[in-house]
């Protein structure tokens, strides 16, 4: 049967949460659930250096198909929103690297799939996916379940392109545009 | 003689400018100015993969022993500099990926070296390199310029790490953090 590895991430600038999940047909399977805590790394590079490095060794180890990124649109001001870019560019970098396909989708979006409720809170996407993917246990600090729930929203998105901003592959690019690539 | 090679990368979403200058003793020789033209792509992943894949390739054939990036640290809203934080974020990533120290400098010190004055124009900083490097002619657009104004700001800078903020390399940082980097 058909299967694939989704590998979704929150790349943020004081924790990366992410997760796995197998798709079986039309079925999901738990794989892991982890954070990674950035917190306490003062320096901004080695930060940025954490979550490229974390990001390859997921993408090393499991060989997801795909990669899901909860993508905030907006946020308190251009400071943090240059951070948080750089952040998930180098997360992008990690997938671009790798020739693994992006997906990014906005917390609302990733609520909305999850819940039904574009302004749910942490809470309840938590245990909606607790239930979901039968979670014994849920972790302490709930930021850390935004990577599992951008890979469960790609789950359901999947054949629905136009709900995420879908990278659809390089060299599906470069095929398309032989010429204007150098 | 001590020589070193600095690579100066501007990083944005319609241009990357880059520059190479080579430093003997105290002098500096003028090896490249080139741009990524970015604009004709509407993907934003194709320009995210240009921009790391060229700054790797950079990296690669020049082997620089440091990156200079112009990074601004304001902008027009917060969408910008969260596309702006992508473009630098993986650029970064292709510095931290081969282990190139990094120095990110504002576009106001950036003038402020090369002109003496923080808000010069594009084409007095222009000329200023012109002159400076030996160059025999400008490229049509100055935008271009900042890669390598970026590495020349760095040569100037060079010792003063307070100006810039300064990645010491990986390496160093985990011989100081043993235990902390997992």
């Amino acid at each position: 049967m058909n299967e694939r590895i989704i590998l979704g991430i929150d790349p943020g600038t004081t924790i990366m949460g992410f997760g796995l999940i197998k798709v079986v047909g039309k079925r999901m399977e738990f794989l892991q659930l982890n954070e990674l805590k950035l917190i306490k790394y003062d320096d901004h590079y080695v930060k940025l250096r954490l979550i490229f490095e974390r990001t390859i060794e997921l993408i090393e180890t499991h060989h997801p198909d795909e990669i899901a990124i909860e993508a905030p649109f907006f946020g308190k001001n251009v400071q943090s929103m240059l951070k948080l870019g750089r952040a998930q560019g180098v997360a992008m970098a990690a997938g671009l690297s790798r020739q693994v396909p992006i997906t990014e989708y906005s917390p609302k979006k990733i609520k909305m799939a999850i819940t039904g409720n574009g302004n749910a809170s942490k809470e309840q996407v938590a245990k909606m996916l607790q239930q979901t993917l039968g979670l014994n246990e849920l972790p302490k600090n709930l930021d850390s379940t935004d990577g599992l729930a951008a890979a469960v929203c790609h789950f359901y998105n999947s054949g629905k392109t136009e709900i995420g901003k879908s990278y659809s592959g390089w060299s599906a690019f470069v095929k398309q545009n032989e010429g204007r690539v150098k």
